[in-house]
């Protein structure tokens, strides 16, 4: 028998394990050396906020695998505490750096599977012990001795007081659970986002139900603000004598001038690809910084290969590069990169479409392909359509709202997805992911033949609904006009509101003529009148009734538009219109 | 402006409906006439056993419409209680009776949505008034007068008496809906089912999931057997003389010589396309007796439409043409078929999945695509794959296995799948449905981008783990042995059990050898020894560690092969293994 290969793997987590465990089983001889830099390997870094919620109860649970268990069931030499400095290519070495000692090691297949860094913002103050990561185990110890610290010394003296105070800075994925979490254990949050909407990359018009699910949960927010600067609080403030609180409390002064006094804070604000070592030997990097790779995730060096966080990834329908970093993709390229080094048939890696989702409390927030800012951006054209189906038969009782967002290309491809609801969100984006990758539109969602029986869906799911909607825009059935042309609608054109006359007393647009549906086709006289040759922009609360009210006029050949989800969608993106009704109702 | 057209339908629920709705969209002069027989219209039979259960309790919310709603919101000429009995083809006429008189009304377009009708089984005494069905909401009005009055009889009398009993005689979608409304009554419910298991269209390895959740919510099984006769039970039969039971109880002979006494019985044992209008009409149909349409849902007469239970589809994957009575098709062929009659672009109806679902108790089951009798019959070779994994990530609490089992054909293109499970079936069947209408395989499911966070799935979600085991069983990475192999398995190789030395003694075949895989490297020669020459048949609980274990042996040169899905798939097919174990542990 050949002398077996050495597969050297570098990060022993998400994509590094998941192509070490593939390797082992596609060739029983290799030498597998998996390095980690930290104390832990095969961890739920995605399980880290729920055991700071205390959901995870036992860290151990969080331990998918030890280097023992690894060495019993995969025959991995898992060295942890074992940190890669430098790559030499030309030996085909790697030097490695222990606590004790550094040495060489000669590989014949190199596998980078760093991950990630934070991005550290520019704040002052930043390395004030109060100051906590979310990224690995020992984060969410910290995290935890910290909370319970709080919690306890709280117990102990007065009951009455205030609860502890935490400020979350990044309003991303990771900094929304976190904010969850910390909020299960009691603690007052401060959410602090730079941009103008919580979790930036979902589109506007849905940010404001996740805004209301975190202050309904008492989350104070502050949006379109940065954090600047972390001091330590004036001894003055008085929080007890005889309790010394874990490494707090400090004042947290944002770009708005607030200042807010936490007793703890954490920072969330992103991740940049760990591709130091990598350009340090020479790799090719992408303009992002993230290590190119091939189909086959092997980078510039034919011997080396990388996947994960770290990598550069082409996105889907924009076709831009740049790292996305999802354990999902991570797990696949890890599986793929075995698959490579094996010399098995591999499948390219398809284009990326970041499908995420995030669960805030009672709410879930999912996305999948381009959103509207992105597709903006890359000057991509498209339709925009908002949908609130619930999320199985209304009859049935307990059906809740999905709010759905979606674009098309003019010739009907799905270009990209959202949703916020209460219930079937994770379900909707996954099909809609399936769709995407498959290339499907408008035609092919109205289609699809999706499970249903009364708990489960409707005989037309949200997902055909969204079809339906789709189709009937891109063909001109159903012209429509956007939350975000209101001023233009409101200047150019008669706004027709068809909702029944209570709802419409308890808040519309000033100006607006109302006719509940039902009466339109024996008042066509009055929209004539009222709108005296203009266009007339139709809505109601979720786009349904004005969708017939604008076939009802389009028929009789009124140049009728109707608004792109309702009064729901229209109120999310002008919250102003809400605060109005008190005046105008 | 020239003469609008008149478009009849006949038949006025989830397809006929649609269609009408979708016409009014379209063709705000069109002169829309619905004929409906029975007295309710636009009314959601879906949800009927979940009004028989209680659950939907007002009868109300099922009409999701009424005649003046329609006419209100869509302009519809709505006439319930009057039956198309002739189609004058030449003349472009229907005949119509209604209780007082009978007329022609004469059609520029005709759609057929006349639904389909309840098989009726060959039993003596079905016109016994306990004898129920389950189709329309004056039979559910009537089984909950009956169970109403059964439960308020057994109230007044003895409290400790035995609970009334319901036969449910076929376990198809319905019948199983049928049985869990009545078990949530509180009767004691004997459900018959001629087949050899429960829900025939599902493949035999999941149903007993679902025989298990019916047992142990008391419902008592009779398998295999048909009901035969029905007869009102002997006076002897002491129910106490002072309340009049409605309408019972019988006694139900069953074929295998069982007999059940029983206060009521639901009769559900499928339907065939009510085509007799279209027939008389010289219309053509399938062999099936379904209405034969094209692509735009036209029958042979170009100004004749026809939709939902009584038409013909093209099934997927086989080819094969028949009616699949099923809502969501119903409802989207309806808007086909305007757009049809109106002159819009269509999109040809796609082949047909037949994705179906029903939650059993805290149990739900769904199929998409072909199942492997339907496979088998139509002589389309196949791999089956099996995998149990849990819903959401493992760390995570509250994962709950779901049991996946799908078909995939040599060029590793999916044909079919179907689940059962506790939690998030209805979210991979229907992602597994896209996929199949995408035309997608083992390498895209493999790929599938799913949104993912602890809560939600897993880094490898279920159906990214049913693509991998398809792609190492179809490319032979790992060659697997199935369930129903048993017998030769056990005369020809060499069955090695790689679980734990407990799991081992609390169960297993006869004449295994137990080897834990985490064990195996060391101790090969034990293997080779045991199987003198033979191939090794590997298997653990699930399918997992027998993987690992059979990659170890074809890495040491052993011809191995792995039981797909594992114990678990095992114990399923052969029942008989569990009831021996007391025995043999
Ligand atoms: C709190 C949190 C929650 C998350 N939640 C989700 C979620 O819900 N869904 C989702 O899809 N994704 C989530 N992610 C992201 C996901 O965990 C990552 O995308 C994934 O782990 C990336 O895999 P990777 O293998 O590239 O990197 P990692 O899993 O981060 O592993 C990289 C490893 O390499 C080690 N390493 C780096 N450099 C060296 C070196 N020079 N020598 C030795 N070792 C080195 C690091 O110590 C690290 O352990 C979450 C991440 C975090 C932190
Ligand atoms: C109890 C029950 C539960 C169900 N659950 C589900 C489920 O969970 N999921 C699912 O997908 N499907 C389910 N179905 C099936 C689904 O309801 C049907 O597939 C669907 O309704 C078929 O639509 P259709 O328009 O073809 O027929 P129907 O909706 O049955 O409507 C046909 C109508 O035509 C009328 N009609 C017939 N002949 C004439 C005539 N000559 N003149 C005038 N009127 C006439 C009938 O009275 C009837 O009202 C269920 C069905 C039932 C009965
Ligand atoms: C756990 C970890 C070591 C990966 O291990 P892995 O062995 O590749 O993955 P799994 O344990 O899920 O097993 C998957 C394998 O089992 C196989 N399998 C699954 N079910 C099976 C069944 N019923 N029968 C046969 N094989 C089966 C799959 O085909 C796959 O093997 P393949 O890749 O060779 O095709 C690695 O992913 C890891 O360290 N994860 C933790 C970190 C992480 O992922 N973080 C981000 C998310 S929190
Ligand atoms: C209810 C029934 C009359 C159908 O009515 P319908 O008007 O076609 O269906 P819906 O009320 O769901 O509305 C769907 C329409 O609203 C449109 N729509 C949905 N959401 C919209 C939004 N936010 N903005 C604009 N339009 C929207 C859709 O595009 C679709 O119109 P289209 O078909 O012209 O494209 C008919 O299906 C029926 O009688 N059903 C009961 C029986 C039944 O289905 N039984 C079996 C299942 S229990």
């Amino acid at each position: 028998m050949t002398a077996s290969r050495r597969i050297v793997v570098v990060g022993g987590v998400a994509g590094g394990m998941s192509a070490a465990a593939r390797a082992r089983r596609l060739d029983e001889h290799a030498d597998i050396v998996v390095l980690e830099q930290g104390d832990f390997v095969s961890f739920a870094n995605c399980g880290l906020p729920y055991h700071l919620s205390g959901e995870i109860d036992r860290r151990d649970s969080l331990l998918l695998h030890t280097p023992a268990t690894l060495a019993s069931t995969l025959n991995l030499d898992v060295r942890t505490g074992h940190r890669v400095t430098a790559i030499d290519r030309d030996a085909r070495e790697v030097t490695v750096q222990t606590a004790e000692r550094t040495y060489r090691l000669p590989y014949d297949a190199l596998l980078l599977a760093p991950g990630a860094t934070a991005v550290r913002p520019p704040v002052e103050g930043l390395d004030h012990p109060a100051v906590h990561a979310l990224r690995v185990v020992p984060d969410v110890d910290a995290l935890r001795a910290t909370v319970d610290g709080l919690l306890a010394s709280r117990d102990d003296g007065d009951r009455a007081a205030e609860p502890p105070t935490a400020v979350v800075v990044g309003a991303g994925f990771i900094g929304l659970e976190a904010v969850e979490a910390l909020a299960a254990r009691g603690l007052q949050v401060h959410l602090v986002e730079l941009a103008d909407h919580v979790l930036p990359p979902l589109d506007a018009e849905l940010a404001p139900l996740l805004a209301e699910e975190l202050a309904s949960h008492g989350v104070r927010l502050h949006l379109g603000a940065g954090a600047r600067k972390i001091r330590p609080a004036a001894e003055a403030a008085d929080y007890g004598e005889e309790t010394v609180r874990p490494a707090g409390p400090v004042v947290v002064t944002l770009s708005d001038g607030d200042e807010v006094t936490a007793d703890l804070v954490v920072v969330n604000v992103g991740v940049r690809p760990a591709s130091a070592l990598a350009r340090e030997a020479g790799l090719d990097l992408g303009p992002s910084g993230a290590i190119r790779v091939d189909g086959d995730q092997r980078t510039s060096d034919p011997h080396i290969w990388a996947v994960g966080d770290a990598v550069e990834v082409v996105q889907a329908v924009t076709g831009a590069t740049g790292p996305v970093p999802l354990a999902g993709p991570a797990n696949r390229q890890g599986r793929r990169a075995a698959d490579s080094i094996c010399g098995r048939r591999t499948t390219p890696q398809a284009p990326v479409l970041g499908t995420a989702i995030v669960r805030v409390f009672g709410l879930t927030a999912a996305v999948t392909g381009a959103n509207q800012a992105t597709l903006r951006r890359a000057g991509i054209d498209h339709e925009v359509v908002h949908v609130h189906p619930g999320h199985h038969a209304g009859y049935y009782p307990g059906a809740e709202q999905i709010h759905i967002v979606a674009s098309f290309a003019p010739d009907g491809s799905l270009l990209g997805a959202q949703a916020v609801g209460r219930a079937g969100v994770d379900k909707r984006i996954d099909v809609l992911a399936t769709a995407l990758r498959a290339g499907m539109g408008a035609d092919d969602l109205a289609e699809l033949e999706l499970a249903y029986s009364p708990p489960f869906g409707s005989a037309k799911d949200p997902v055909n609904m969204l079809g339906f909607v789709a189709q009937n825009v891109l063909d001109r059935t159903m012209p429509q006009w956007q939350a975000w042309e209101l001023d233009e609608v409101r200047e150019g054109t008669l706004v027709l509101d068809v909702r029944s006359r209570g709802e419409f007393a308890a808040g519309h647009l000033d100006g607006a003529l109302n006719i509940p549906h039902t009466e339109l086709r024996d008042r066509l006289d009055e929209v004539r009148d009222a709108a005296g040759g203009r266009p007339v922009s139709v809505h109601c609360a979720s786009g349904v009734r004005s969708y017939l009210a604008t076939r009802i006029l389009r028929g009789e050949g009124v140049d009728a538009r109707n608004l792109s989800g309702g009064w729901l969608t229209l109120t999310a993106v002008h919250p102003e219109l809400l605060e109005d009704v008190a005046v105008r109702a």
